[in-house]
């Protein structure tokens, strides 16, 4: 297995560099290809997945594991939009991000070049398999995936049709590889002995995977980590509006990294605002756990502990605690969060400015539900994930974050004296 | 030891937050103090320095060590300039990347923000202390810097001089802090047990120490490696203008990592240029090894091995190949490079676009000496070093590369649908 592995490594290096032989409409082509063959082989991946989900449920996986497992022809029509309006973005490779003269004569541009090549090691949603093949070609990147057990026989599928437009449009046919082994050692070949034909890991998934990643990785990692995401209600909040954006960052997907988890409330508003948010909140069957100045005004709740401030539920549940201002907030979310998304809500001009310069987040939202947090929503059109680090690519990881960048420096003859 | 470079990484945490509150006009004041300090107190930086030259030379440093590790009035006045040239130039941090609307009415601002705290780790020369301590005063960073024992006294002293500055301007005693252990073992503490509070390390010295510091390190890593450094000779290039770069790119600062390391010469063109080569190069007792088509031409010289591609040799030494054309000169170097600095000599608009195009490295050149590889030959002020890593940062390390970035999101009340 440790041989194939490495050899799959290089054989994406090599295809890697025979891409820049290769003009974006031969890839925007291709991109469309792959979309209309995802549709017209949907009996064929529905085949798959539907092995994949027979083993989860024997396996007694949770509804929400199978929901994120399972593909629908729903689903696959929206891989196929992905991979269509990936096709329909302008590459950010080759974009002179700056230039200029030095007194000598000499031209400096700075160009955005592919970052070479990109393995995602990732878990359940075959999803992100078609998704992630779409943005690396449009970035002129190699790619590896290695995709959870699970959903194995899907994400095998998907590649192979994938690869048969490939081959159609006479681009390298090792531009993408699949990792074929389930083996937890699959892993530990990469990180540990491709160093040389791998320029970057994205891990993507739960804490255990992203933790092991980080740790044995002989390769740079970029970190797309947990979302523990924090709105401060400032005692000058819009009431409605708090208790608006609050249940729609809480239940309008609960199990996704931009959903909120903690609410911090102003103890000056917290009387007034508190029954109002149990009541919306139950109504949608949230469970409440509370500090213990929370409980004193709700108390039919639950004791939060510390616990609670550092857990990422992905559920139906949310912590509340109440801070005497933003201050406190900030050292709260700077302390428990996870450098993903923040909120606060208030109508004053400067708690907020104070709110958002000080939260150490990748994304900071004044006035909005932390739900943003992502790449279409964003408006990149097309996402990677999210990035929990601060190198790099924060945030949404877009076709810009895929690149890095080199100096092309033009002369007449120039020496230094 | 563990327990007081813990405490000082966590101390200059807690600094680099307050730092946040502190205006630019402050920080100029300071770096301008700091300037005026070291010119003040160039006695006791030279009376500390001597004492580390004297230890050097009883451990027969090399000439080139000692050079390396020695201050002179001189050198401390440009030291001085560096950290008034820092003063003068407008901080990125705050900088507005991108900003946009969407049609939500979200507006989204890409907005530049320190990294947090920087670790350097980094060996002999003396200046390399206060140039990133402006460095990271400006951005708005806290630093950690672990300089190399043969320079102890001297840093010690310069960093006290700058903290008289720092305190003088009230500006947070822990902005900057140096670990006072000379213990191997103190950069193991740092690299292993610091993650919490240090955001990126630098190493910048010898290949030994990059390598140390890559492999334990908890910490992400943009790495300041060798610099095995091509001139390729295409054959449509001017004869003069090639000799004069190759000279300036081996000897006008042959210790240095953009110096020139290994010449590709293109076979129609060898016969005319070798001769020219040795003569000139050996005028300045430069040492060629060739490969056998090179000793063909000129048999004087002594013959390169497969080691010769891959060494970097800081020393009046250079090695030459005969490559049949472009397209081996590019796969020389992508093979052998270390990702650094590159050049083409040619006239051939379409062959240079290759060559530049096709090398993978920081900075390609086009008819010009590779030695302009540099923060301040490029313009951008002053350097932290040279990143051969391709995440983050490539090439010259300004004060740009020290931010990262975060997204302000402002809202009126928008949810998810």
């Amino acid at each position: 297995m440790k041989r194939e592995i490495i050899e799959i490594a290089k054989r994406t290096k090599e295809a890697q560099y025979q891409l820049a032989n290769v003009s974006v409409e031969i890839i925007n082509r291709c991109l469309k290809k792959m979309a209309s063959m995802l549709i017209k082989n949907s009996q064929q991946i529905l085949e798959a997945n539907r092995k994949d989900i027979t083993v989860a449920e024997k396996e007694h996986k949770s509804k929400a594991f199978i929901d994120r497992l399972s593909l629908t022809p729903k689903r696959i029509k929206e891989m196929a939009n992905s991979l269509e309006e990936i096709a329909s973005l302008r590459t950010p490779v080759n974009e002179i991000i700056k230039g200029w003269t030095r007194p000598n004569g000499l031209v400096i541009n700075k160009v955005r070049v592919p970052i070479g090549v990109i393995c995602i090691i990732y878990e359940a949603r075959p999803n992100v398999t078609s998704d992630c093949v779409g943005l690396c070609m449009k970035t002129f990147n190699g790619l590896i995936l290695r995709g959870g057990g699970s959903s194995f026989n899907s994400n095998i599928t998907i590649i192979n049709i994938l690869k048969r437009a490939l081959k159609e449009e006479n681009l390298p046919e090792d531009t993408f590889n699949y990792i074929p082994f389930k083996e937890r050692e699959a892993i530990n070949v990469l990180l540990k002995y491709c160093k040389e034909y791998i320029d970057l890991v994205i891990p993507r998934g739960g804490e255990g995977l992203i933790k092991i990643v980080e740790k044995i990785s002989r390769i740079p990692v970029i970190k797309h980590y947990k979302g523990i995401c924090h709105i401060y209600v400032d005692k000058e909040a819009e009431i409605q509006m708090a208790l608006d954006i609050i249940l729609n960052a809480k239940v309008q997907r609960p199990g996704v990294c931009n959903a909120v988890e903690t609410l911090l409330i102003h103890q000056d508003i917290a009387n007034q605002i508190l029954p109002l948010i149990k009541k919306k909140l139950e109504k949608y069957n949230v469970e409440i756990r509370g500090c213990p100045l929370t409980k004193k005004i709700i108390p039919q709740i639950k004791s939060a502990t510390l616990k609670d401030w550092k857990t990422e539920y992905l559920d139906l549940v949310i912590s509340i605690k109440i801070v005497s201002g933003v201050e406190e907030a900030i050292e709260h979310i700077n302390k428990y969060g996870s450098k993903h998304s923040d909120s606060i809500i208030t109508n004053n001009y400067l708690t907020a400015k104070k709110f958002m310069e000080r939260v150490d987040s990748a994304c900071v939202y004044h006035n909005a539900s932390t739900r943003f947090t992502d790449g279409y929503q964003f408006g990149l059109g097309a996402e990677m994930g999210i990035s929990t680090d601060k190198l790099h690519a924060r945030g949404p990881m877009g076709l810009e974050e895929l690149t890095t960048y080199k100096y092309l420096i033009y002369g007449t003859g120039q020496i230094r004296s």
